[in-house]
């Protein structure tokens, strides 16, 4: 491709972005590995979109009024790196730049938010981003219903690639900005015919303008090569009150040899075909180098953003300072006060009064209690909210004409409801959660997982958590989900017995600051369990003696949720014959696994005969409480699911899977001999 | 609603439709839960499809080239129990009907394809169905193609409501059935406006019509209650060449007193309600009870089918007997006799020649001598066709113009490759399989989750299985998704050590009729470790002794995939110290527990250290084998993952994660004490 014509019409811009692409060649060379097409196509949008209308100040990435970026096709990281580096970011050294993608580098393979405090999320796994930025922009219109337009007033700019828009989770992500209407949120698809099998056509034909369209976007078509339609097109995005997308056509690794070839979306790094590209941009710098004009150039559009920002500053300080406290405290992640003694005076009512309630009605309880003093919370449901108990009585509905509502009706998306979360947690500000059954942690689970790889507090109120769903059947109830979350590295799975254990694991999820929560519920009814209050939260401790043995112990009893309770049954069906049983109670065995030894060991003491109990499949997490722990094989037992469930009436399906008091005392016999 | 219009213009229709929509009340008041408003709303539709159009004869529900009906919208499952029992099904008897939702009943809360032969596909989780169905259009098209019309022509019809067409995976089934025009899809959209929590409004606002347009679809707008609208539009569908979307405007619960609302969505079981709508539906049966004549009418309809199924048989007949006997082999799943010889020799020549070659490498070095001699694989990747090492030489590309072809680009739709191939293999005469990185397992997971629940052999090509990956960071790393396929009931996951583990998964995946695979691939080069030619399946027995201990046995060594060669590492430094070291290779856990405990117990004697490595979490099931089958927590230990990986070149992830012999030989010297 001849690029003579798009250097001379705009050289200045045309400097400022072959810098993005020159240094996309040379880190990606240097690693030897990486994706070298996107940058390179999307340079001329990203310089545009950074020159000339991002709210950005580099010295101060986490500033809460700034634009913010998200690179949803992640694989094209060092678009992201070369702005950074070049606008003068802090962290984003040239140093940074030569170590793309090597071992403790903060420019990693696909952009990290743990690494890097100008990467607003994790992306990578394809549809996230845009997913997460329905999230970020619908944070924005909340906040700013909340604290005014002169705090709270900026752009979502996402790009986009065919990878994020082929993935389903775009589809979920499309209907919830156009349903209600985030104005603020700006896509550039990168329109470049090209995914890693070859020419998209191979796999999609798929008319994008329509179907954005279908969802009630704004959407523009541009050549993504020329400033002048880039920045018109920005404009009138700015402008319009519906989402905004404008596909961008481009040329994938433009002026390289591998331009619109697939072979282009990889890691390009022949010498010869490097150098030439550099020479068809006209670039004159060496590896790695930036001629000081065009840095400087750059380092004054990292700084653009530094008046508005004082200006900001200026607005904050004439909130009220209550107003200042609370913005600060959310922002920062930071419970209330209120929070602990709030919890506890719901724990001592319950030790009262003793209700016999699904958990998943205690869950709204604790949230009855929760919402009104934290501001910060926004709930929601995938369609399930009187089943899930989501749905306080004064969170209001977020929608077009109510944007202070902290109620979202995601309709039947848990997918992009758990994306739009990660985002909102992202933005700052937001505490969200949604429900969604247990079962369907597997349509939510890609964004799950991003949860806790990058570090994000989102709650997951997961509700029906076992054969307890009854006449839906094997579809609808969990067996192996339990192991899925557990298995997952930086990941609470919380599930309470009752409504005590289940206000704990809301206190414990609200006051989490890196780690997201997983509260699996009850559909059934459970007696309290927890019948003396105590003022500490035990659930934080992961498993705990419930009830000490009264005969000599000889068995430890070891549940968790929906079968505590069965584990008390069988203590004193136990007990009755004599034989002393500890039950212990596990809402949390992650939390457990973090405690020291010797606490441990006093609640697991080496000798007695064990017996887990949970409606669900023994790999989750129950051989290390059974066989480790100072247990043996001999003496240990489970008794739970082998296999998928069935569709029944619940109580008969417990009785049919033998997760009984019953079925306990006769495994406790079998291996007490 | 009045429904005298309705009921007088088409007087005979609508006794049919009514037929329906009582057996629904009765069997929902009976159990006391279901779904009644969706059979109730689609109850026309259904009449007119199965009365004018479906090509199904009731007494051979599973003939090859009989029309496919998907209830997508699987929770209105008494839509299809009471077409079955109208028509005269075997299994669906009166008493069925009476136990819907029942223990042991084969109407189970959502249709499941393991107890209903006419059920062809479990469904429940909403947007399965309609993902299942492009599987199956593809399917017949494929077929088609190979045995000609006269023996495969066939519709697959469809009824989805808004939450199959919110869940994101629809979009991807869209794109698919669009891009590869299969005209023979026909979706019936139950366009009544409602969800659980209200009014759609209140989630989505999506245009469908224009949304589908945009996919390449042929859309019908019709009023869903007018058999003449129904009829005419069917006729339309089946013209046209491209997938048809027929927006059926319903009355959710029509007739009830829960019409239009999203009460009429759940279980509607008011005795004087009842009575109403049956009263408005002019219906004269007590609870369960048809009229004679309105019985024999469906009959009639349920018979419908039995000439042309006679007819085909003929021409069925006609076919050489090598195709009779192939399309009969395939339909059965028998693998071809050649199968197991062919597998053997592979094996041979790879223990020959050891060559050093990543399992995803040697996974297609399987599929060079599979595919030859099974025409019912059909492979394909989520646009990583070149990473995933999933297309051979003589499959070519399914397309518009070759149908032919057995490699399907499947774009980057991870869900939706899996559901379609779900479908493929539920439709019959195809085997599938299909690549994606194994991390993105978590996109796909809800398709992988349904194909062990309904017992479908789908094999899953999961490349890129570990830290391995490298440079492309932590969301590309599984670590946790061993464990996830590992809990997962009815799931073969296999992770072979080299090029003969390899085919040896290849061949139990082939082979098998009702459990699916999980095949987990290196990205990087592996030693051969099995040089001895066996001439049995050792993979078969889920782990086995893969080398003995030289010196006096004091150390077992278990490792999967790439790990048994650090293990067989190991090994050598620990005998060169005079430490006996066994080491056991563990392709497939499943297959390990579903040994004799003989077996097991000669592979893992109690007595000496354990030691497991694996490049993924300890959760993944090492546990059982450590600390059980006759291990001790003091023996025992783990090298591998305790959290996400990194972004770095894969070797030195290695050595930065202790995944080395060198950190093997450590943790057993710090065992032997």
């Amino acid at each position: 491709m001849d690029l003579t014509a798009l250097r001379s019409e705009n050289p200045d811009h045309w400097n400022k972005a072959a810098a993005i692409r020159a240094l996309t060649l040379d880190a990606v060379a240097g690693a030897n590995s990486g994706h070298s097409g996107m940058p390179i196509g999307m340079a001329d949008v990203a310089t545009v979109l950074f020159e000339k209308h991002m709210k950005f100040d580099v010295s101060a990435p986490k500033w809460a009024d700034r634009d913010r970026f998200i690179l949803s096709a992640g694989h094209g990281s060092m678009l992201i790196y070369s702005l950074l580096y070049l606008m003068g970011d802090a962290q984003v050294t040239l140093d940074q730049i030569k170590n793309f993608r090597q071992s403790g580098a903060l420019t990693a393979g696909h952009p990290e938010n743990f690494l890097l405090d100008a990467v607003e999320v994790t992306t990578g796994p394809l549809g996230q981003g845009i997913s997460n930025a329905v999230g970020f922009a619908m944070a924005e219109e909340m906040l700013r219903a909340q604290y005014g337009k002169k705090v709270v007033d900026h752009h979502t700019y996402v790009i986009a690639g065919d990878g994020c828009l082929m993935e389903g989770i775009s589809q979920e992500a499309l209907g919830l900005a156009g349903r209600h209407q985030l104005g603020k949120l700006v896509v550039f698809w990168d329109n470049n015919n090209i995914t890693i099998d070859g020419q998209l056509d191979l796999s999609d034909r798929t008319n994008q303008v329509q179907r954005f369209k279908a969802s009630g976007w704004h959407v523009q078509e541009i050549d993504g090569h020329d400033p002048v339609q880039i920045d018109a097109a920005i404009e009138a995005a700015k402008k319009t009150k519906k989402p905004s997308m404008i596909a961008c056509k481009t040329h994938i690794a433009l002026g390289h040899a591998a331009q619109d070839t697939s072979k282009g979306h990889g890691a390009l790094t022949d010498a010869d075909q490097l150098k030439a590209a550099k020479d068809a941009y006209g670039w004159t710098g060496g590896a790695y180098q930036v001629p000081a004009e065009i840095k400087s150039q750059w380092e004054e559009i990292g700084k653009r953003g530094a008046d508005a920002r004082a200006e900001w500053e200026g607005r904050f300080a004439e909130l009220s300072q209550q107003k200042q406290d609370r913005f600060n405290r959310i922002f920062a992640l930071e419970a209330p006060k209120k929070l602990s003694a709030t919890i506890k005076a719901l724990k001592k009512q319950v030790s009262e009064s003793q209700p016999k309630v699904a958990t998943r009605k205690a869950s709204e309880m604790a949230l009855e209690v929760i919402n009104p003093i934290m501001p910060e919370t926004i709930g929601g449901s995938a369609d399930l909210t009187g089943s899930n108990n989501t749905k306080t009585g004064d969170l209001g509905m977020f929608d077009t004409d109510n944007r202070k509502g902290r109620y979202v009706y995601w309709g039947i998306r848990e997918h992009g409801m758990a994306a739009a979360m990660n985002g909102m947690a992202l933005h700052g500000g937001i505490r969200p959660y949604g429900g969604t059954f247990f079962c369907f942690t597997d349509y939510a689970r890609p964004a799950m997982r991003l949860a806790a790889l990058s570090k994000i507090p989102t709650v997951f109120v997961m509700t029906h958590d076992s054969i307890g769903v009854g006449e839906d059947g094997p579809t609808h109830q969990p067996v192996e989900h339990l192991a899925i979350c557990r298995a997952t590295p930086n990941t609470y799975t919380f599930r309470p017995a009752d409504a005590v254990e289940t206000a704990e694991a809301w206190e414990i999820a609200l006051t989490s600051k890196e780690t997201p929560s997983v509260i699996a519920l009850t559909r059934q009814g459970l007696p309290t369990v927890r019948t003396e209050h105590k003022l500490s939260n035990l659930t934080e401790k992961g498993a705990y003696v419930l009830a000490e043995a009264e005969s000599k112990r000889q068995v430890i009893l070891m549940a968790s949720g929906s079968e505590v309770s069965t584990a008390m049954a069988a203590k004193d069906l136990l007990e009755a014959k004599g034989i002393g049983t500890r039950v212990v109670s596990v809402p949390c065995m992650e939390l457990f696994h973090a405690q020291d030894e010797s606490y441990r060991r006093k609640v697991l003491p080496a000798g007695p005969v064990r017996v887990a109990i949970e409606a669900a499949v023994r790999d989750g997490g129950w051989d290390r409480l059974l066989l480790g722990e100072r247990g043996q094989e001999k003496k240990a037992g489970f008794v739970g699911m082998e296999g998928f469930g069935a569709s029944a009436p619940a109580g008969e399906l417990f009785e049919k899977f033998g997760i009984t008091a019953e079925g306990t005392v006769a495994k406790v016999q079998e291996l007490l001999g």
